[in-house]
């Protein structure tokens, strides 16, 4: 849900304040879920690869609070709501910088860690930016991976018209190099790049009744807000029409209520250097 | 993936000897992702409905050997099985008989604990089963029900062609009545059924090369197999056709080798009733 791409026209899903604010919320709830053991070694210097506007580096800077992060970003604009999120939070330990992965600069073993959140999906070749983030680690270093998978999505009621909306998603950004799935292949993915100790632990988000705040915080301002991001480019692209998308969004909406389910799954691996 | 509908002959999956060595290959792999926070108190009078060929059973009741089981299945041939996985596995914990859920020959208020295990699915009513169950379940007493949810199945390297061959199975079990997909739906269906605390607890199931065992045990031998043994009905229902078929349990299969992931997730609720 970040920008690493060349151009930041190809995000998928805008630079919006809206978008920022969906960004926010759904960092917060899933937090625990995904931040709670990334716990780095007093000392150490972490790159934060990809930090767009710095949901997940406020959480990772204030988690540990003995490193220091550089946190980059190719969007001058998500840098800049990123150091001004850091700074509302009080944090001292994060550096900001505006780059590239594809053009990263720093020397090779500049950094005891690497951490990367939300951003191979976007990325035309994933396998190609491990390999640029492993020349900057230090040997014995560890990189951190957190992708979504929107293929993993399932829900009840059960309805196609939902996932079709889910779909021009999946589909636009595929259009954009992309891929919303990528999820599940982080294992081959950073084992081809060259890593080592590749260990994969799934991150599964399930929401009933009996979990409003997640039904709240992640199906409806999460899941679904980042679904409807996409309304605009996928009526203009002629992916959908208008009734269909309606009824398709009324049914996700349908799965965060009182007779709803809905379900998702993240990743999350960490592989070594040596 | 037991039968506890009127006639043996709508189970899904057959009562071939290759069907029983698949469950119980199944039951091995899964025993302690499922099973192993499955402890009674000593002493509980607990009622296993749908023990089918004793997969579970003999799970349960190693795991709980200061309780007693009734183990009931609709099939007498499947009642028999078990009962002799029972006797090979030396328990002596274990009463078998031969009853049908949706007429229990037990008065009211007959057990401490009620245990439902991959059987719901194949109930054309399952709601209803929930409350006969409920009805032979002591005040203060737990309803344990896991089932699982082809619909939750996602894999890499991604085929359509694999996806078709899930999707008979899904198909004929919903021709014959019951619902492959009701895993993610149970909270409802508690709920609904009158149970009170109901707490579902996702057991998501992920294999990469780093897990032969799991891609031996489950993938291939579990879930492959599963599909796999649709195939005689599926094509004779025309639902696909011997090529396509070929084509996809040879993509499932690609599932489980070296650049293969595999992702399923069970669901298993407990409830109380006061």
């Amino acid at each position: 849900m970040k920008d690493m791409t060349k151009t930041t026209r190809e995000y998928v899903h805008g630079y919006s304040e809206r978008e920022h604010r969906r960004l926010r919320d759904q960092s917060q709830t899933l937090a625990g879920l995904l931040h709670n053991d990334t716990i780095y070694p007093a000392g150490s210097h972490v790159l934060e690869a990809g930090c767009g506007v710095g949901a997940q580096t406020v959480i990772l800077a204030k988690n540990n609070p003995q490193s220091h992060f550089t946190s980059i970003d190719v969007s001058p604009a998500s840098v800049n709501a990123a150091q001004a999120a850091a700074a509302r939070a009080g944090l001292t330990n994060v550096t900001f910088q505006t780059a590239d992965i594809f053009n990263l600069p720093f020397s090779g073993a500049s950094f005891n860690h690497v951490f990367v959140c939300f951003v191979l999906e976007h990325l035309k070749q994933p396998g190609e930016a491990l390999r640029r983030l492993k020349s900057v680690l230090k040997l014995g270093g560890t990189l951190t991976v957190i992708e979504g998978d929107h293929g993993s999505t399932f829900f009840h009621p059960r309805s196609d018209a939902a996932w079709r909306t889910i779909q021009c998603l999946i589909d636009l950004q595929a259009a954009a190099g992309g891929d919303a799935l990528i999820g599940r292949r982080l294992f081959p993915l950073l084992r081809d790049a060259g890593f080592r100790d590749v260990t994969v632990s799934p991150r599964f988000v399930y929401v009933d009744a009996s979990r409003p705040a997640w039904g709240d915080g992640f199906t409806h301002n999460t899941y679904i807000a980042m679904v409807e991001g996409v309304r605009e480019p996928a009526l203009a692209a002629g992916l959908i029409d208008q009734p269909a998308w309606e009824k398709g969004i009324a049914d996700l909406k349908a799965s965060a209520g009182p007779d709803g389910i809905f379900c998702y799954t993240f990743f999350k691996a960490v592989a070594m250097i040596t």
